[in-house]
């Protein structure tokens, strides 16, 4: 095996080896060739070659998404680095670990004219959880160069005594971007400077590490015993369960939390949480309650008294108006990282696993029997269950009946992947199965790269995936399909209507000319060009007929990747949406 | 007509048509609905629909390029103003205005979990001309928000009160930004927060204003007169010439520059200046003396006693690598904005117009008829020429041979695009005609925005537009043919070596298994689903024959733009152009 003959690279490389990072995702270019020729060097590492920087990010995100391990990124100097953004400001507030490795001119060249050179110290600016700027290397460099490490004329050190301190400082920059990456799972950004020639290796290292990485315990807080008084004294409870990867809370804390009826549990799709007695479908139960009129007693009665959130972000738009408008007595939120006020009545924060925290906490509670709470709502659920049957019955062809459908059609053991932003409100509405876990990049809620996350995590995924996308952001992402690692058991569904058809379902606007072009978008583009384009196979269906057909065998073994294209109609689906939440009331 | 009804949106409105902002890139979303109502409802402004942000901001970048006034970016909340960042540091290094018009949520609403929210106030850092967070209004929201222009309980200023000393301020912060853009030419950022409804309009301006802009008087220095005493002693004076838009100098400037034997001019393609006692290509000069051996006497004869260059960013290597190893007495920048000390002597920077000021300079100065400065060079730059033409007839079909072919076809006329990387260099071999203007997204040499820049310039362009692209370049900004103006006379062609060649070219770099997927990037995707995905005309060509015929009725009008790929052999390319170095030895 040979080693790059850089030491700031061969640290970093060293580093990540010790600390688990196995996956790295490489963009071409010559100056990051150190840190290309040093991980593509040892087998440890799995390598991927993506061109685009923007798609590179977010194809990371996936493979970490499904890993829980930070994965590496390498770009070049110059603007490369900036595509990364998206991700990462994805990555922080989605709490998935990325470790972005951009390599930089030395620090003399830049603001000089120099070629691909940027002030790429610190441009992530608030969406990190730590940046560095390594020190550049000064017995690597040649004799002519003029970094020094900061010696000045007269000063007594000599060139390897700088060497070692230089090495020290990078060293600890390296130890808590990936103290930082793993503990609090944020994406860390390392700025590394190399000085030519970049390509050299040789057999040995250059440079003797031994990499170690000192675990920081996490902190505890007392809150809990706070929360305890709380929750015995409130009647109504709600749990809210923003994004959740699977299996997060056992068995045993799912059916505590079942098993008490003074508690309303309300999930979501992305919550990956299933009970009989949770209330999935948020937007359902409150529409039919906000077209009642105002004031609503409904809403008073539905009004919890203690709130406890679980997981990362909530979708549900009406959950976050209800609760602002009729919040909690207080609001709790139970989980290992940042707490946010998003219901402006926080009243704590419990810093731990929710699951662990749940298992030692629930049992020490009594279910309240005497709570009506859910025996009042249980029965609205129920209730528009049976009405969205019915509404179904009657209404065309359309984006609600499709993703009905296409939900239902879904064989277990899929994964499914669902694009911002009309996509995952529509899944909302309908009944995930426990055989199919959800993500989503909801952290920023962005449709720049929903397509590379779902590759990316299809990827580390043991199962077979789905995509489910709107045309624009499936069209935004296209370089998400430029992969070559693109499973053959991967599966893209496009709802096409045309356009940004969500912007439809917004109150206020008018429908005019400027609607069509500035607001929905509306584009005649279809999807089979996309699909020669990358490869893959291609189905199309523009009725509940033609998607029937089109879904037999849609799921089979294949010896490349299949979209299908689901037409609907582009002016109706607004209205189908619309008037399903008047149909519920 | 009709207005938004949120005076900060109207005042944006307002002050960017009385600053002669006119044209304006939209991308679709909701929060940024009262600065899309505002724009379209107004026909002085020409408004463009782009879905990518990454794409949009790069297409505004190519028509303010062209237009030399600030276009206007308009983008929803959350991630979409990071899409931006490529296009804004390309602006800001290569100094052309943009207007950054971010929407964003109400303050309160930031890190609280709410969706499509991020820190967007100052996001582009040290990339920015200047950046502020306008107020939002407290007249408009509706009485149950939060925010109240930083009223705190008791204080006497009523809301009217309020919102008068907002406007103020945020009228301030408007001018400041185009004030800016326009004297600067810098990217500039003002980030909205608009409370929702979004999407109220009225049939008279929320707000009246009326639009003051105070140019500042440009800062004059007095460094000519220096500069003019070391002019008259250097018998060795080098003009670099770096990129600078067509027709930066006038004609008598140039014949001055020509009638004076002390002076050497080096031009590059993007310098878009032409005479025949200009010395193109520097790298053909260069190469030689560099394979000459060191110490290379020629480089001492070659040494300037001073310095001068005009224009932006330099694309030559070798040029700086000789300037630094062989640094000029001194070096005087000219030029209305910074001057980059990119050899690490710059003695004067005169802060003017570089023709204002050498049409006034170089009258006072005598041609230095006893030097033998150009004497000297002159036969060397004949002597490459008629090598260059020997090296031709000589080698089969190439990259080389194929940027000659193509550089020497292109109709008097066509406007040319260069992406970045290899093209641009491949085209500073050749020598470019006067008739067609040249530009290149030389500000960060990114490969991520050049058809996207593209289209937009050729929008702006009175004739018809050559896109001349690599492979890596052409399917990174995919994106840039979505959109619905691409002009029926845009002709794109693509030098398609099956990947990133030109790390091929690169000193040091090992022909290992690697090379091929982390460097190269070696991939199989031709330029024909592409066409059919986005309409456009396809053409081929694989050998000097084939290319001869695709160029035939090439440049003929047609009813939708043509794309030609050229396929030359990915192996043997480096080999070619590191011999055409050597041969011209």
């Amino acid at each position: 095996m040979r080693y790059t003959d850089i030491p700031a690279a061969h640290l970093v490389v060293a580093y990540c080896k010790s600390a688990g990072v196995r996956q790295v995702v490489l963009s071409p270019g010559s100056r990051n060739a150190p840190l290309v020729l040093g991980f593509t060097s040892d087998p440890y590492f799995e390598c991927f070659s993506v061109v685009d920087e923007r798609s590179a990010a977010f194809f990371a995100l996936g493979l970490s998404q499904q890993s829980g391990n930070p994965t590496a990124l390498v770009c070049t100097s110059g603007s490369a680095l900036l595509n990364y953004y998206p991700a990462v400001a994805e990555a922080y507030y989605s709490r998935i670990p990325l470790l972005v490795l951009s390599a930089d001119r030395p620090v003399y060249k830049i603001d000089i004219g120099d070629g691909q050179t940027i002030r790429q110290d610190g441009v992530y600016g608030n969406h990190i959880g730590f940046q560095g700027n390594l020190q550049q290397d000064v017995t690597h460099a040649p004799a002519s160069i003029r970094w020094e490490g900061g010696r000045e004329p007269g000063d007594p050190r000599s060139l390897h005594e700088m060497q070692a301190r230089i090495l020290a400082e990078n060293e600890a920059r390296v130890q808590a971007a990936l103290q930082t990456a793993m503990e609090d799972h944020l994406p860390v950004h390392l700025n590394i400077p190399f000085e030519e020639p970049l390509y050299g290796t040789s057999p040995e290292p250059p440079v003797e590490i031994r990499p170690t990485l000192q675990p920081r315990l996490p902190e505890i807080n007392g809150e809990g015993e706070d929360l305890l008084g709380h929750w015995q004294e409130a009647g109504r409870k709600m749990v809210l369960i923003g994004s959740l990867p699977p299996g997060s809370l056992s068995d045993a804390v799912v059916e505590r939390m079942a098993a008490d009826p003074s508690l309303l549990v309300f999930t979501e799709t992305t919550s990956n949480l299933h009970h009989p007695e949770f209330f999935p479908s948020i937007d359902s139960v409150l529409a039919p309650i906000e077209r009642s009129g105002q004031p609503a007693p409904s809403f008073e009665a539905l009004r919890p008294d203690l709130l406890l959130t679980l997981g990362g972000m909530v979708v549900s738009k009406k959950v976050k108006q209800f609760l602002r408008a009729y919040p909690p007595a207080g609001h709790w939120h139970v989980g290992p990282h940042n707490a946010n006020d998003t219901f402006f009545s926080l009243a704590g924060h419990v810093r731990s696993d929710a699951d662990h925290f749940l298992g030692d906490f629930l049992p020490r509670t009594q279910p309240d029997t005497k709570s009506g709470y859910r025996a009042r709502w249980s029965p609205v659920r129920d209730a528009y269950r049976k009405r969205r049957t019915a509404y179904l019955g009657q209404i065309p062809f359309s984006d609600f009946s499709a993703f009905e459908a296409l939900i239902k059609a879904i064989p277990d053991g899929y994964m499914v992947q669902l694009a911002n932003s009309s996509t995952v409100r529509y899944a909302q509405l309908f009944d995930m199965r426990p055989g199919n876990p959800v993500f989503c990049n909801r952290g920023t809620s962005g449709i720049e790269g929903s397509t590379s996350t779902a590759v990316g995590a299809a990827h580390n995924y043991e199962g077979p995936t789905l995509l489910l996308s709107g045309d624009l952001s499936f069209l935004y992402d296209i370089n998400g399909l430029w992969n070559d690692r693109l499973r053959d058991d991967f599966r893209v569904i496009v709802i096409n209507n045309g356009g940004g058809g969500i912007f439809r379902i917004l109150p206020g606007k008018e429908d005019s000319d400027a609607f069509a072009d500035y607001f929905e978008t509306v584009h005649n583009r279809d999807m089979e060009p996309v699909c020669n384009m990358f490869g893959m196979g291609y189905r199309r269906a523009a009725s509940a007929g033609e998607l029937e057909a089109a879904l037999d065998g849609f799921w089979d073994p294949s010896g490349r990747p299949i979209l299908l294209e689901v037409r609907t109609p582009r002016e109706i689906n607004d209205r189908i949406l619309l008037d399903y939440f008047d149909f519920l009331t």
